[in-house]
């Protein structure tokens, strides 16, 4: 027997019309390439908004359609996420950090008809421009005034793009399964590929997102997401904020920029915010440097990586900001978990603390995990055993866009399997100790390349380590520790296995150790293994 | 173009299994009739519930089948709620206050098979068993040693009932729509009406009902639910407190007693709880009778009826305790709205934060509100015009159970008519001034019949105020004020006019006073404006 409950549903159209409704004063403050401090409201934003759609209407672009955008946070990009869905077409955010081959590749693999890109960017696509011939127009997220001379197709500005159009609209009512953005996995391997989101996905990861155990977000607060918006829905803040009508603060291209951030805090009263490891020492080296304060801060979300305790030490013990190590996947939308401490943790020593809260943390209700072995064995909850980290949800990915071979990571049980290899512990704290194609298999056992590489950057002398397994007659696979020296550093190869020796189980204590110039890296950062594991293939320990 | 997100489907069972999994210690606290401090863990608790689940399935109680409970806040309830809903029933609340022909009517018009009752309310359904002819047993939530002498039928014992049965289950997938709980509005005329919740509908009001703008229950909060689970599923906090693992503390037969209460606070360490006005009365003359303390309370949520002012400031200047206004509807699931403040209002003076304070509330995402003219025509958000107050949202009835006319509360545009007459303002705060059938309608202006009787209450000498329109040849109706004085008062007509001239718009001062010795009131506590309506008919003024 089925409820008698409306069947309303469950759309980013819906949040945009609450806070149209109720939050219209509320506002939103970017920083753009044009100005130093744009500055409006939620009802002058959704006014635009409806512009924007009704130009994209009239352009052409139909339900399922997808349109890009390579831009920074942002309103103009604000503006996109809401109008571009809302008519039931398809946010594709692409990361203008892609090497040029990944851009060309998604966009085309996407079939995007419109690219809407930020005027710091263009030079990107300009030069990638003969391989977009899918793409129709180039609109430049800049008003008439300041538009830049390019030969990008059909380029034009986008206040001249949705000048002309009215702002009312009557906008569709959209199942809520209904496609409303598409973000593509930056692997380490192969090409990227596409994770669909659909309307109810964002919502449910929304409102499970806002809750005080997950990023906590009130009426009262004021955000600034640092995490990107052209990377998984800005961990949601995109949305999460209009939902409970929190005041935006956009930091557009000065993201990395410690003294922006330091400014639009102390002048826009920012209370939270979000972001990756690096954009902290970035700020907290400014803050050293000036003297200057983050009054209104009281917490941040870090994730994207993990964050090494010296910045959550600093950030609380010397600004009074609250730390939550964060976790997730963009197939994940992107939340996974969110370390808040259970009540008795609360009165822990602080070293105590400290071993909770450097886990990722528990997933909140609408995340599962397990962990299991290489039969698929679920493994015990008891922060020892580690195994392969799958998870299920409503607002994890099911497959992935317009790929011929069904992927190996989305199981016939309906599992996701995520790649990482970690513990989870009885009050349900997950641990992720490494990729699990990173994992070295030793004798049976299994060694965490990550611990090892923070054990070995803990040493004074090394500025980045990576360790691979390579292959071994005896125990199938031993680790090769490789290491960048510090400027000045000059740690030897026995000084860096005797410090080790005191800090991870003698086993795993590396087999021989080489010293680079340079690790190389993703566009986002990560340490790219494959590389290490092509130049070293013939190394015999 | 559809997402490719897992369709996972949003049920009461995943919140179990979330809770059972990630917050297994997590404990419960009941007081019953049998046990003066029953404890034990939520995985106890779910273990239990697999048990009743085998139970009821074992009995031949099916997919769709109704079962009902009359019971206090306890352990045993809770077990109830998830084990009749986690095998596809429904579990019927019903509240044993209402009168014993309502019983009778609600139980045979939801065809309940099997009937769970506390002890303490077993004479109540002994006086009308001959009625439920369609009641096949009755099981008393109590244990073999302590199961009372009935002559219901097929009475047996909880324990009893549970006891043979194994403690694993495999929970049937459940679509998210189907039916998990009813419960009838006591309307004031009528016979009462069914609200049929789903799966879903449950789910979405829990995720909504957490986040910090609404109920905000973290995992370091212990919750004390005074509202009755056995009316609106306890508003949300029975589903909401496994959902992030809070602590709960259920009063069971105690709400009303207020030693009970602040025993349960200190001892338990309850930071929140949720009630009536007339609860937080009983504790507060508590308190100040034995000077004792409820100093871990932080906050609490007051709905049901408009809490006076008295109460929220007594609770906070001396207690510390914050109040949070709050409104809703069995047929909103319930909540409504939440009262908290934006931003700017935290720097307000006193009395203008409890101008704001003291209205209902702000609409949470998933709630959209208008107020309409008798035309239909929606009235401005100004918080002056007031109209019929109209609400949609995805935890919204859209229709009563098994009802062969269709109701006039669900319109053809999707929209339930709430009954209640009121204004919202440009914050969105809504302000209830009335029941629309209790309204007074003036020469074509409308007076609050709600505002007048909380006027004519603030003079020392009046216990209680009632406010009904009476025909007047000119004006249509004109306000006749009915009061209850306070023993030993002694005001007259003319004081009682005088004292409202300064408090109300001139023309709704009352055309005449009439004393009696007492008001007639519903088995929920609201008065029945209908008998005064019957007694007064012939009232000239």
């Amino acid at each position: 027997m089925l409820g008698l409950m409306m069947d309303r549903q469950l759309t980013i159209t819906s949040i945009m019309e609450h806070a149209d409704r109720y939050h219209p004063d509320t506002e939103i403050v970017s920083v753009t390439n044009d100005t130093p401090r744009h500055r409006y409201t939620y009802a002058e934003a959704f006014g635009r908004t409806r512009r924007l759609a009704n130009a994209l209407i009239d352009y052409g672009i139909g339900a399922g359609e997808r349109v890009a955008t390579l831009a920074w946070n942002d309103y103009r990009h604000f503006e996109l996420y809401y109008a571009i869905a809302g008519i039931g077409a398809v946010t594709h955010t692409v990361n203008p950090r892609l090497f040029p081959d990944q851009i060309s590749y998604i966009i085309n693999h996407a079939e995007d008809r419109l690219v809407f890109v930020d005027p710091l960017i263009l030079p990107v696509l300009e030069k990638i421009s003969d391989d977009l011939s899918g793409v129709e127009a180039f609109i430049v997220l800049t008003d008439e005034e300041n538009m830049p001379d390019t030969d990008l197709r059909n380029a034009q500005s986008y206040e001249g793009f949705i000048s002309r159009h009215a702002d009312r609209i009557d906008w569709p009512e959209l199942d809520e399964k209904t496609a409303c953005c598409l973000c593509y996995t930056s692997g380490t391997t192969g090409n990227p590929k596409g994770v669909l989101y659909h309307h109810r996905s964002m919502v449910l990861h929304t409102l499970i997102g806002i809750s005080p155990d997950g990023l906590n977000l009130s009426v009262r607060d004021v955000v600034m997401p640092v995490v990107p918006m052209f990377h998984v829905n800005a961990w949601g803040l995109a949305y999460g904020a209009p939902a409970v009508g929190t005041k935006l603060v956009f930091p557009g291209p000065k993201m990395g920029d410690g003294a922006t951030l330091q400014a639009l805090i102390e002048e826009e009263e920012v209370t939270y915010s979000a972001g990756v490891p690096t954009v902290w020492l970035h700020l907290l080296k400014y803050l050293a440097e000036s003297g200057k304060e983050v009054s209104t801060l009281k917490r941040v979300i870090i994730g994207g990586s993990a964050c090494p305790r010296s910045i959550m030490e600093e950030l609380e013990d010397s600004y009074g900001v609250y730390v939550n190590h964060a976790w997730g996947m963009t197939e994940m939308s992107p939340l996974g978990t969110v370390n808040t401490l259970k009540p008795g943790m609360l009165e822990l020593p602080r070293e105590e603390q400290y071993a909770v809260r450097m886990k990722q943390g528990r997933p909140l209700y609408g995340v599962e995990m397990k962990i299991v072995d290489d039969d698929g064995n679920e493994l015990p909850r008891d922060g020892q055993a580690t195994g392969l980290l799958k998870v299920r949800g409503p607002f994890i990915c099911s497959e992935y866009y317009r790929e011929d071979t069904p992927s190996d990571v989305h199981d016939d049980d309906g599992w996701f399997s995520t790649g990482d290899v970690g513990s989870i512990d009885a009050e349900g704290y997950l641990q992720i100790t490494d990729r699990s194609k990173d994992v070295i298999k030793s004798g049976g056992e299994w060694i965490s390349s990550i611990d090892l590489e923070n054990a070995a950057v803990g040493h004074p002398d090394i500025a980045e380590a990576a360790v691979i397994g390579v292959p071994h007659p005896r125990w199938g696979e031993r680790p090769l520790l490789i290491l960048v020296r510090k400027e000045g550093g000059d740690a030897g190869r026995q000084e860096i296995l005797d410090w080790l020796k005191d800090r991870v189980a003698k086993w795993w204590v590396p087999d021989d150790v080489v010293y680079v110039d340079e690790i190389p890296h993703t566009a986002t950062g990560k340490i790219q293994k494959t590389e290490l594991r092509k130049r070293f293939k013939d190394y015999v320990i």
